[in-house]
């Protein structure tokens, strides 16, 4: 690529750019969207750094470009909004392979195609010392209607959609030497490398009007729950024996793993955590929109965050999911 | 800082978070703007690199929070939308300094007022290889008037906004041993540390009606008239001698240094540029929101580009500004 304009000729040609509600797309200053009438803007920006959200040597590219969309799009599943447009910023090495980008770009595009995303802007960098992306999605909610963290209320149970701790399993197996092509491991893999975000879940849940609260599990259930309880200002009970955990595969590899640890703490799930008020808990189906819905627990006033164990015991859950701001290994 | 939690609580200590037309602001999923009826969302997003955007050795932090701001304020100033909310996603080294951060986000606060943009979101990673900052400024314009490139027509007047190549000057004199706190030559480094985006200028510009298209001057003249040119299937005749050049200060280290050749192909003034249909012409006042306008030329049927000589002769105007697809010193 020789100059600025060969490289957005180039973009335009492998993305998806075209869409009913951009009055202006790619390739002018910013871009200009339209809404649906009574509808509101929702967006949510989400930084994709090399070496801290992903390893070179682990995640093929085109992985790294489907996990960095559906990363904000189920922000936005969060809200409950629907995604309209993406801005994708990328920070490149001077030496980046051509055939890498054309991969990372093709993560992009389909997880865009699958979440109805289209691109509508962003900007490039070359010269960095390291691969960074930063990606924008912005979505529309009808006025008033969007899905707070803050509003879940004591005597809430508490749901959360799928199956949770896979995307740490499917981590955790790469690590331990499972190939990311292994077709024996594919479904515990896929959820940590081609995670799907719960974008139309979501939507149908707020056409039932069910949940008071929500947030994607994307730091992991404990941390994520603490994130919700916080913005309430109220507490929790999560039943242990109710976490919808992961099955472990017959491997050597996963001795000594604990699957409600992985359940509880393993980030990049990217469900639902959602509150219902009690009245409306018998509404909650058993799968919607293809996805199994699970009650782990209950909303207290008491603002602690307790985990019951499967013979009665009472301990406290630490939010031991994600944190940028720990070191941990990732 | 121990937590994300603590992060959060810090960022809006020292950020202005509040805003009437934030429905959710920083600290769910995403945020959700409220917009002024009848508008429109206009949203831009722009990258700020460790050794691209700028040396940690020549720019204090602060002039690194101040111009990242800027950068995207002006994108929207070329559009003729109002600004209302800042998204900022850092990409910080493990070890990057409290101090540092504090000096960043003052740069980030002082532009921010200036410009009337509240900070409704953003993401931080922490344990990159370089800092990085990717800034999302949303913006909101009546249905309809945003100001585009594609829009000029042959026999349009071409307009720029106060002085060019300023910045370049500045950075270069920098580059020469001034010190950015040096007093006497204020005035030319103030235009490289600290540019101000012209949002004022283009409302007024635009509600008096009188651009057909408009771009910022962030990569230099003669790269960024070739955008606008392109986008609008046009050429441009530019008259040299009405470039409002810089003018050199009296020092050693300017001599061999062509104030055209800054005006011309120097990036980061953050000025605009903009055509008027030639019957507007008159009604373009010399100076507007205190910003004097100058004519520096006209739009062409043929579609290529031309330096007018002062004794006459045309001369290709090649697109020698900034380009990140071209190996150059910055």
């Amino acid at each position: 690529m020789q100059s600025e304009v060969e490289w957005m000729d180039w973009l335009q040609r492998k993305l998806p750019t075209h869409s009913l509600h951009f009055v202006v797309g790619l390739g002018d200053d910013a871009a200009v969207l339209r809404l649906l009438p009574g509808h509101e803007p929702v967006i949510t920006t989400d930084l994709f750094v090399e070496g801290v959200h992903f390893l070179p040597k682990i995640h093929p590219p085109d992985v790294i470009g489907f996990k960095a969309i559906m990363r904000g799009a189920s922000d936005l599943a969060a809200m409950a909004a629907r995604p309209l447009a993406v801005f994708l910023s990328l920070s490149l090495r001077r030496n980046t392979p051509e055939r890498w980008l054309e991969e990372f770009l093709s993560g992009v595009r389909v997880a865009c195609r699958r979440i109805g995303l289209r691109v509508a802007g962003g900007d490039t960098s070359i010269g960095g010392h390291a691969f960074a992306a930063d990606v924008t999605v912005v979505g529309q909610v009808r006025r008033g209607q969007a899905v707070l963290r803050s509003r879940a209320r004591a005597g809430d149970d508490i749901f959360v959609s799928g199956k949770l701790g896979r995307a740490a399993l499917g981590l955790e197996l790469i690590r331990r030497g499972a190939k990311p092509q292994d077709r024996r491991l594919r479904q515990d893999l896929r959820q940590h490398l081609y995670p799907e975000a719960r974008c139309r879940l979501a939507l149908e849940l707020a056409r039932l009007r069910l949940p008071s609260a929500m947030i994607d599990l994307s730091d992991g259930l404990s941390t994520d729950l603490h994130h919700l309880c916080r913005a309430s200002r109220v507490g929790a009970l999560v039943e242990s024996s109710e976490l919808p955990a992961p099955k472990l595969p017959h491997e050597r590899a996963t001795r000594h793993l604990d699957p409600i640890q992985f359940a509880l703490h393993g980030g990049e799930d990217y469900e639902l955590l959602f509150t219902v008020p009690s009245h409306r808990r018998r509404r909650v189906p058993r799968r919607l929109a293809g996805v199994p819905l699970t009650r782990i627990g209950r909303v207290t006033r008491d603002p602690g965050i307790y985990l019951v164990q499967k013979d009665g015991r009472l301990e406290p859950l630490l939010p031991l999911g994600w944190d940028h701001f720990r070191k941990q290994k990732k």
